[in-house]
């Protein structure tokens, strides 16, 4: 009998509780024992659930009973979380968590001190709700180059984006339905200014390239500005707009991070990616292309990936000693800046005919993919990869020579 | 220092030692020592690479070298591989395959074998080349109960299949680029017949529902008989036709098992699962769906999902008491006979105008979406879910009967 905590009984909590009694059985077959849920700490009480006597709301009840060998956080943020992560781990119980800004903001001090200690830190749920993510991704890097990693990674925006893109919606109404709906929150700015994905890009890039991202470090840009032009362009130029998080390792070892909206072709594996749903692109030396997708978030798509953790941790699969990453040494330039890196962009600008001639004669982009607006007054293009300074730099020189009135969206591209 | 052997220097045993030198150090790194080529067992000789000195025609050399801890059979087929390791689990070492044949035929056994001996018996490269399926497909297990497995698990037909629906190839034209790309053999046999995609979608049910499923008990067709108006028809019904292995488990415990073209809508999430690439639907009770996706042959991607099973068995992670299904029991019916599950299909029956309006007004199928064919010598549609005799039974009674001259397709269809 294995006996386990869980802090926090709101959706993920309950959720998690949930999963663990309705398929105890299996459950009890795969991590080799019966799980019990000793204590459920929680400021509220829920009386009338089988196992409303468990709970607590002093976590030293927890910290203190030597038979809790796992500790499932899903209270979320930072405080107090990170202190009783800290707590726990130091007491030698093994924590499992679905907290994606305590792994993304301290994920490389908690899994050094769970190596100090022979236990498990896990967070399978931190990252694509209930895809699994982190045990494939360190599947494929025992025996690949991993080269890149590129997410749709937050299902609010992706739904918002679907609504514009399908059924013509602005952002706001969008924003709205998806607040009716429950797929956004009240204060929706962690998911629509890209916060969220930023994250969880972060700790994708710390697993796959084995060093702590810092989520400060990556220049974040989320959907608000984007319009319906915007994505009527892409479309004249066959693909759609995703908030994509995407990082890659460059020759030099500095990572090349990016969190912003994206053109993709129509054609690329993640651009029917579509609604809540989350797909997670991989690309390695070996494997080639690899992309796994689902739900990325939920209650129970979420618990399933809480408990998937929990089992491992109780089966004493020595998880420990394989998901690690260290953190950044004092000095370190773990980012690269973003200006020096090369990118195509989608690139709108407002002209006349006479302007769109001397733009398309100035070649400053050689030939080009190119859409027209229906009113004429727009030209847009997809730019060549260029060092995306360089870019910025020669979009606003057109402007400056009256080659074009000014620029309407620049948006970066994969072509 | 952990000393492994190769059974067989094709595609994959070459690719196999490829990767193990290339990223030597990191696998090092992951699986907690170094490891070594002890052997390559092959009938021909390799001279010039880095391990020339390590090969042998005589498997003895390998059983009976105690510091050989892992085998890796990559010969195929069942003649000498089954021997083989069946020889190398008795002797207390562990055995990693890319051979589907050998699972589907023999997995139950040698998983028996394994857990007997206390070592390991991985094929993560036997089905999704590279895609990792196995092990995640075991992490949703452990918290979920799954529902259903579906997938495209067969590139070549895949590749032939976007030829037909993206550049109007004839089956014939579209099979001979295959070959002529190296995507399908020479005898393709296995392939478009769909015998390749029975042993897959055996190995993902036996693992998924705990008992093995030998393929002969599979009814399998290919896709040999499509035509380009059978994909023309399913464009104008919005759909695709795909080749599927489809298992779910019934209520009654048999599991439903099918290896068929099939009929997918448009937005189906393996409908854009296109060229040689494989795409995997599993579906469970807490997790929803979930799709991996990735390249399903191939030197590399193959290379890297062995070599990641070689590191789990050097590593010790006891994946055998892990991933286990137990043989049939005598006597016990397994597979559901198809014919009593309910199913839709997409029917093509030949008629005039007249025995349209007949097929129409006789309403057997109530009111379905359909579809003409240009010349209006067809009449085409989606029937609702029946059970695949009665459906079967009430098609060929409209013949009979002369609403219709006769049925041109029957193609099962998910709507």
């Amino acid at each position: 009998m294995a006996k386990i905590a869980i802090l926090g009984h709101g959706v993920v909590g309950s959720g998690v509780a949930e999963v663990l009694l309705k398929n105890a059985e299996s459950i009890a077959l795969k991590a080799g024992e019966p799980i019990e849920i000793g204590h459920i700490l929680d400021i509220r009480e829920f009386p009338g659930l089988l196992y409303s006597h468990r709970f607590t709301t002093n976590f030293d009840d927890i910290i203190n009973d030597d038979d809790v060998s796992v500790v499932v956080e899903v209270i979320g943020g930072l405080t107090p979380s990170y202190g009783y992560v800290r707590a726990s781990l130091e007491a030698g119980k093994s924590v499992v968590t679905s907290n994606k800004e305590l792994v993304a903001q301290k994920g490389a001090g908690l899994l050094q001190l769970a190596k100090d200690r022979g236990v498990d830190f896990l967070f399978e749920a931190s990252v694509g709700g209930g895809i699994p993510i982190i045990s494939p991704l360190h599947q494929c890097l025992a025996a690949n180059r991993l080269h890149e990693i590129t997410g749709i990674l937050n299902g609010t925006t992706n739904f918002i984006l679907t609504k514009m893109v399908r059924e013509g919606m602005s952002f706001d109404q969008a924003l709205r339905t998806a607040q009716r709906l429950g797929y956004a929150e009240r204060n929706p700015a962690a998911d629509i200014e890209g916060h969220d994905t930023c994250r969880k890009i972060c700790i994708l890039a710390s697993l796959a390239f084995g060093r702590h991202v810092y989520p400060q470090w990556v220049r974040t840009e989320g959907i608000t500005a984007l319009t319906l032009e915007d994505i009527e362009c892409a479309r004249r130029l066959d693909g759609v707009i995703k908030l994509l998080g995407s990082a890659r390792e460059m020759d030099d070892g500095q990572l090349y991070i990016t969190v912003s909206p994206c053109f993709i072709p129509r054609e690329h594996p993640l651009a029917n990616v579509e609604d809540v749903f989350n797909g997670i692109l991989v690309k390695g030396d070996a494997i080639g292309d690899v992309v796994f997708y689902g739900r990325g978030a939920g209650k129970l798509p979420t618990a399933s990936a809480v408990v998937a953790d929990i089992i491992n941790c109780v089966r004493h699969t020595h998880a420990h000693s394989r998901i690690y990453w260290r953190d950044a040494l004092d000095g370190e330039q773990v980012v690269a800046e973003p200006g020096r890196v090369e990118t195509a962009k989608l690139i709108r600008l407002a002209c006349d005919d006479k302007q769109k001639a001397s733009v398309k004669a100035s070649a400053v982009f050689g030939k080009v993919r190119e859409a027209f607006s229906e009113n004429g007054s727009e030209y847009a293009f997809l730019s060549p990869k260029m060092p995306e300074s360089a870019l910025d730099e020669a979009v606003r020189s057109l402007v400056e020579s009256g080659a074009a009135k000014k620029v309407i969206s620049s948006i970066r591209a994969v072509i």
